[in-house]
């Protein structure tokens, strides 16, 4: 008996890494899509519920799937959080990609001189806030209120675009300017770290900023100018390959390719997908790419969701003083965004500038990354680094409910309720 | 500019797993469709491919990939290994995910008595060659020569699926006993490992190799027979939740619940995924779930293919001794599955009989599994599992050209050449 059990438990430990995986990614999709039907009953966003799921099933209250393992004192990541935080990246990169696939170039130079304005506007207001709040707020050196300026920059599109795309509402006007705003937001956000990160080592090269901004806006504006032409040439001879579903497998390829490129060059990935998806949106309309494309959202999306819940360490809640700060900091990044994103869309309508406004609210994890780096250059505290958490978590919450009632009408207006539910049992 | 540099340095260092892995999945990607496009004019299997781009990409070759890391003199997996193993075995359940929707229960049935014989004589003469063999071959200890014939008894059907769903011959009569009998070896396979742990350690226990046993072969026969009808009551009220494609993901979390299961059972967790396909193929062929799951399948199984490729260390083949050893046991492990598996078909004919000899032979990363586990239990030496390696490598790649010989006639009298290639490019 207890041979065969150490031989059954040797087998376990040499599979074990893949049934821990299996079981782990099979609680999250449970998890979450129990909590996104939960949600939609309730009338509130599936996101949120998705989001709220990762919270329930990590460390903070089920403790279901474990992310670090303490192996003589030394803390690290298990493999099944390596492996959930990839399927997390690849989840908000299809996601992207799908809303690219719903994009058209036209679409976007359109709306590029507001879009401009919203993502100038929108970095300036929140940077301030940052800045000036902690600042002075008691206890925090100045480059730990710059470093919180700067995480209250960029705003992280992927849950503003799944709430629009729910809604089928991704080729709204306001949408568009969102899109576009986001894209352009991110660049912005790119170079307000660069400057950030120069001061805190104490000096700015000015040179190396301006070279670094000029190939982020020179990939973001060549791929949507010359990137759907490529693909319009290249999509008879792709479609002459061998290759089972070549153009869908052509379509992925580029995807990845560009989201690589875009984190090189130090733009997040998500930008570099969104791109290939512009690139192939007009090409394709009457191929099965969409919709292939949108399994793998289906599937990829959840991961992407649950794993912001997953990061949210709910210990730190136990400071009040932790608490304040955080509420202050989640308020003034929600109002700065509204403000900052919404006025240069007054001059298209209240509705319009509040649809912007609230659109461009999640902060989700980009501010987490710059949160990150300040801790690791060892310019930002625990407790800076734990309310930035708290705030793009916050944010991220909060935007989704605001977003469905800022847009409730029009999703009345383009399309009858009914027909919208029937729509989503079809597909 | 140094200042400059450093913090880009730190800004990539922190951002630098996403983009490591966003490029290697990217190189995988690329290298797999180019290879599979040039095999497939050249009139090769597109399997065959896209293994070899693996080996081309890996540390033997180009080195694209880092599989490894040393730090402190301790070698580590890297994070991207890490991913792209995880990737690889989330591609294989959704290639057996989809060849389950393919396959219906009755189907099963109708060759279960056929296929019960084919799984056995298939264990039984590849387990007495590879013992045999290493049993005569000087310097191997017998406990070796036993693991030996267990790494030669389980069939990875993952390979034999691709080729035959990439003919479009996946319901064909041999296609459907090759499946059903690859679920059986399986459990097989399973009950040889347990025995063989159990003489390794000086033991063997009866009973609990009898509970192993009922639980795999229970869990089996269960979902085939109560899992379709189960799926077809719960499909209406699925159907009727408000969350998005509802039947996808209710199958999705099914097909990963029942890997899990399995591989907490102790079979493989690819049989889980095969069954939950079985369970869905009846009840869903007015749905998008075959093309939504084929979706998931076209983007994930490259991983598995060039996941095979990576493994293999090219630097063993530099002792002649164990080149000439693995090529005796390739070809053993070829020979005895061709005989073992295609005796108990010979009443349907030769043809049947060799079309389910040869779809037998890949073994896959179930050997491998095999092999890992005995060096585990210091029972196998380097050499031994080398040679596994070599041989679960190289019937992957033997068998698919075979399996598109003998299966040729077959494709050519389903439907005519062109028309197929031309259905390709619709889909």
């Amino acid at each position: 008996m207890t041979a065969f059990a150490t031989q059954t438990f040797a087998f376990f430990l040499s599979a074990g890494n893949h049934a821990r995986i299996l079981v782990a990614l099979f609680i999250i999709l449970v998890a979450a899509k129990l909590m996104a039907e939960l949600f939609e009953r309730l009338g509130q966003p599936a996101v949120v519920g998705e989001i709220i799921a990762g919270i329930i099933i990590g460390p903070g209250v089920l403790n279901l799937i474990h992310l670090t393992s303490v192996v003589d004192g030394i803390s690290s990541p298990t493999t099944e959080a390596t492996v959930i935080e990839a399927m997390a990246e690849i989840g908000v990169i299809f996601l992207l990609f799908t809303v690219g696939l719903e994009t058209r170039p036209s679409d976007i130079f359109k709306v590029g001189g507001t879009a401009t304005a919203v993502a100038v506007m929108g970095a300036i207001l929140p940077f301030l806030a940052g800045w000036g709040l902690l600042s002075l707020w008691p206890g925090h050196s100045w480059i730990e209120a710059i470093f919180m300026g700067a995480a209250m920059v960029a705003t992280s599109v992927g849950i503003t675009a799944r709430v629009l795309s729910g809604m089928g509402l991704i080729s709204a006007e306001a949408s568009r300017i969102i899109l576009a705003a986001a894209v352009i937001d991110d660049v912005i956000g790119l170079l307000v770290l660069a400057v950030v990160s120069s001061v805190a080592q104490g000096g700015v090269d000015y040179l190396q900023i301006a070279i670094t901004a000029a190939m982020a806006i020179g990939f973001t504006v060549l791929m949507i100018m010359l990137g759907s032409r490529a693909v319009n040439v290249l999509r008879r001879p792709v479609a002459a390959l061998r290759i089972n579903h070549s153009l869908f497998m052509f379509s992925l390829v580029l995807c990845f390719g560009l989201a690589a490129v875009a984190n090189l060059i130090g733009i997040a990935g998500i930008i570099g997908a969104f791109l290939a998806g512009v690139m192939f949106s007009e090409a394709t309309d009457e191929t099965p790419l969409h919709d292939q494309a949108q399994a793998l959202t289906e599937f990829t999306t959840p991961f992407f969701l649950a794993n912001i819940g997953l990061q949210l360490k709910l210990s730190i809640f136990l400071s009040s003083q932790i608490v304040i700060l955080s509420i202050v900091v989640t308020l003034l990044a929600v109002l700065t965004k509204f403000i900052g994103c919404g006025i240069p869309v007054l001059k298209k309508g209240r509705r319009s500038a509040i649809q912007v406004g609230v659109g461009m609210v999640p902060r989700g994890e980009v501010g987490i990354v710059v949160a990150q780096l300040g801790l690791a250059m060892a310019a930002v505290g625990d407790n800076v680094y734990g309310v930035v958490l708290v705030m793009a978590v916050a944010t991220t919450l909060i935007a989704p409910p605001l977003i469905k009632l800022a847009f409730a009408g029009e999703q009345a207006r383009e399309k009858g309720g009914i027909d919208r539910e029937l729509e989503y049992k079809i597909r």
